[in-house]
């Protein structure tokens, strides 16, 4: 499966204790790796995938053919230096991309897990990502970068594997789920589960696939990600190839074919289930109330340097919760940046040719990298 | 059907000319009025509803026994004083409380119209709206009252029927379906179109009805109505009736029982066919496209005078929309007065018990009633 992804396989005699206190013995992490690890271990970065993303961070991805999903920012000669550091992708735990997930193979019974596989978390992620850093005999990261559920990931490694991380960036993200966030989460899961190739799950077995339902709540999340100022310039009421509305329920409009479009293609790359478990996970994640109520005792005594930052126009992970974080990394007497940037792009914009975004995070990652004594 | 609601009947020698260039010839609407019309016939107020509510805006609901939907504002010795105007509100043709809709008998076939019913438009709304109001004898109307896609047609009123309408209120609307609202209508529309129990179209035929579908629609509808935080104070992510996450997909969170709630419930009130014409009629309305691209020129010499107000935490109908009508009024040298009230409750908050927005609106119409010689 995804011969383009290295795999890391876990046996019996490395098992997962999952935060549902299942353990999930014999499992596998698939990624990516870009450059060279050099002598001292000292040059390796962590980027951690949003929620319909995965490990082809930065080469052509297997299914679409399409460019790595952040080779804006990831690459030879680009932010996060290929030829200068050594970059690491994983597939989250629970993912569709060659990570075990409820598509995968359950060994105890020789079929898909579908919802036998038991609900993973944030932290979960990060536990099987640690387990590959360890695997690849790293011990403490140069960075791990990440935006939105990414971000997620990143403050959970801060947080629970401090020692490991020298330096961290979280992008449009929050250190918990809101109450929208998780409606729409519901939203997403609701309409997979509304579609009867569903099959209350075991669609795989049953020789199905939902995609109606999984395109639904792709459409559904797709707004989210972007700001009705993206969707005004981009599409307005501008209509698709048609002169004049044909008074039916065609895709009159542009913005109609767009959504359509991400709906039927994502389908192609997704598994149903993943999208589940993946957004269940987004729900629970919840950084304070693991840490007493308090933020801020997430990252007592940390001593790796933050960068944070929000986009003007991302009303789905908006600034006040990037706020939130910074305020507790204050609290926490952490070394931390914080740049809201200026956009109309939405909650996308992390994953865009923001110059200023960039220059900010490169700035902020060769000063790391002159403390962490990796000059070039 | 609906015994509750009066109804008139429009036969073939009062054809509805529909925007498609469709006739609809014998149809029927379902009224409900409050309080008696004066001698001079010069104390009417249209309310107009908005996408899912109906003609039962202050008295019980038929099918759920709910207080009319918006008794805070009509009712005796209310600001809309029913002891003091004669009220009437119409369902909307293309609805499903009585008036003709997707779901009505079609004289043709003497089956349900099902997607043989002709798209309509909010002008077509305002034709079928402007024969009752003919039919009751009423020449012009004292006000016209309507929030969201009741201030589409209020809009309509007074650019298409303007010598028709003394003074018409404006709540939390728009001149035009924005890209995002498109966008949402769409998810909405797939939501059903995605559930096999739609079949189609035909689901009254073939005795199915696509609940699933339409409460995903519904539950999609009900985040856009709602602030973030509102949804933050009234759910923030306690729990449903448990001390602990389950680790499944069951509604954890008080926030998914909410949606799923609101979904369930309106099924049982709401056709499906409806919601999609009724949704489209909406993504069709573009008020300023049909007077040459200049919104202005919808008011030009018009003699009613405009109350437009919106809320600060709407995001579906935002204030920039307010705006854009209330500077076309004052390029039109209409007498209008604008207020943008401060709220967490979103868009919902036309619906809410808000005390300022109430006292403006009553200010304005007791001015109104004075210029109108309506003295108590």
């Amino acid at each position: 499966m995804h011969p383009d992804s290295a795999v890391a396989f876990f046996g019996d005699n490395q098992p997962l204790q999952l935060d549902s206190g299942i353990v999930l013995s014999s499992f596998q992490i698939a990624y990516q790796t870009y450059g060279t690890l050099n002598a001292d271990k000292s040059n390796a970065i962590l980027i951690c995938h949003p929620l319909t993303c995965d490990q082809h961070v930065a080469n052509p991805h297997p299914v679409t053919g399409k460019p790595g999903w952040w080779e804006n920012l990831v690459g030879p000669g680009s932010i996060v230096d290929t030829q200068r550091y050594f970059v690491i992708c994983s597939n989250v735990i629970g993912g569709c991309l060659g990570s075990t997930g409820p598509a995968s193979v359950n060994p105890q019974t020789r079929k898909a897990y579908a919802l036998d596989f038991p609900v993973i978390t944030i932290g979960d992620m990060v536990c099987a990502q640690a387990m590959l850093v360890d695997r690849l005999g790293i011990d403490t990261l140069f960075s791990i970068i990440g935006g939105s559920m990414g971000g997620m990931q990143v403050l959970q490694w801060a947080s629970f594997c401090k020692e490991r991380v020298f330096s961290a960036v979280i992008l449009a993200s929050s250190a918990r789920h809101s109450a929208q966030n998780i409606a729409f989460g519901e939203i997403g899961r609701q309409a997979v589960m509304a579609d009867p190739d569903w099959q209350d799950g075991w669609y795989i077995e049953a020789g199905t696939n939902p995609r109606k339902g999984l395109a639904v709540a792709r459409m559904t999340a797709h707004i989210t990600y972007l700001s009705g100022a993206t969707l005004h310039r981009k599409f307005g009421r501008n209509l698709q190839e048609r002169s004049q509305i044909t008074f039916g329920f065609d895709a009159d409009f542009q913005i109609e074919s767009y959504l359509r479009h991400q709906g039927v293609t994502f389908v192609e790359r997704f598994d149903a289930n993943s999208y589940l478990y993946l957004t269940r996970a987004m729900d629970y994640f919840d950084l304070a109330a693991e840490h007493g109520g308090r933020l801020a005792n997430a990252f007592s005594k940390t001593g790796t340097r933050f960068f944070v930052a929000s986009f003007s126009s991302d009303w789905l992970f908006p600034t006040r919760e990037s706020r939130i974080i910074v305020h507790a990394l204050n609290a926490a007497g952490a070394s931390v940046s914080f740049a809201e940037f200026e956009t109309d792009k939405g909650h996308d914009a992390f994953l865009l040719n923001e110059p200023v975004m960039f220059s900010a995070v490169n700035g902020f990652l060769q000063s790391a990298a002159r403390a962490r004594g990796l000059e070039k």
